[in-house]
């Protein structure tokens, strides 16, 4: 039970593409990455996952659209939709999703990550 | 499935201590709050809350101690514990939370807002 605060937890993160947890509601982990470059396509069979840039652009590639976020907003990827994350810049995201949650869903590959580090 | 810009809801919602909807994932809602003053102790016995400070100060406190977030910070309360919320000034907030949670817990009381509300 203490204050989480987002610049601070940032710059103890020097690894790109690799979520750490920094709160947890309830099953729930909010999770602070920084991400540069293409990720893969991958969907969450049994989760929506919500994505929050904190700083920089993130485009969110999906099947029929990319979405492009922005410092300051929200997008959430329904469960079961594919979706592959793309920064040109170093972006600054958050991610809420449940407990155990895989950065690459099942699709799998060497940009898979832990999903239980904390920092 | 729309990007969700903080600010430009924010500047839609002028009551305050009236919680509105933003974004949905799975059966949690994100919601924007704009808050003065000070609210009533109150707990949430099955849901631990997120609260994250977008903009101002806002202090909560617990039975046992105070707790300040300012802007880009995050608490979860625990299930559980009573809390109240105070703001000497206006302060912008996004509480994460499962759909239903009614800001005043069991407590009542005039400042009980509608827990379904979009913007």
């Amino acid at each position: 039970m203490s204050t989480v605060n987002f610049a601070e937890k940032l710059a103890k993160i020097s690894e790109q593409w690799s979520p750490k947890i920094i709160a947890r509601m309830n099953d729930y982990d909010f999770k602070l990455v920084k991400l540069q470059g293409e990720f893969v396509w991958h969907d969450h069979k049994n989760t929506d996952e919500a994505f929050i840039v904190l700083d920089g652009e993130l485009t969110i590639h999906l099947r029929d659209r990319d979405v492009v976020l922005r410092k300051g907003e929200l997008f959430v990827v329904p469960k079961g939709v594919e979706h592959k994350p793309e920064a040109t810049k170093e972006c600054h995201l958050m991610l809420i999703e449940p407990v155990g949650t895989v950065n690459t869903g099942e699709a799998g590959g060497t940009m898979t990550a832990p999903s239980d580090v904390w920092i």
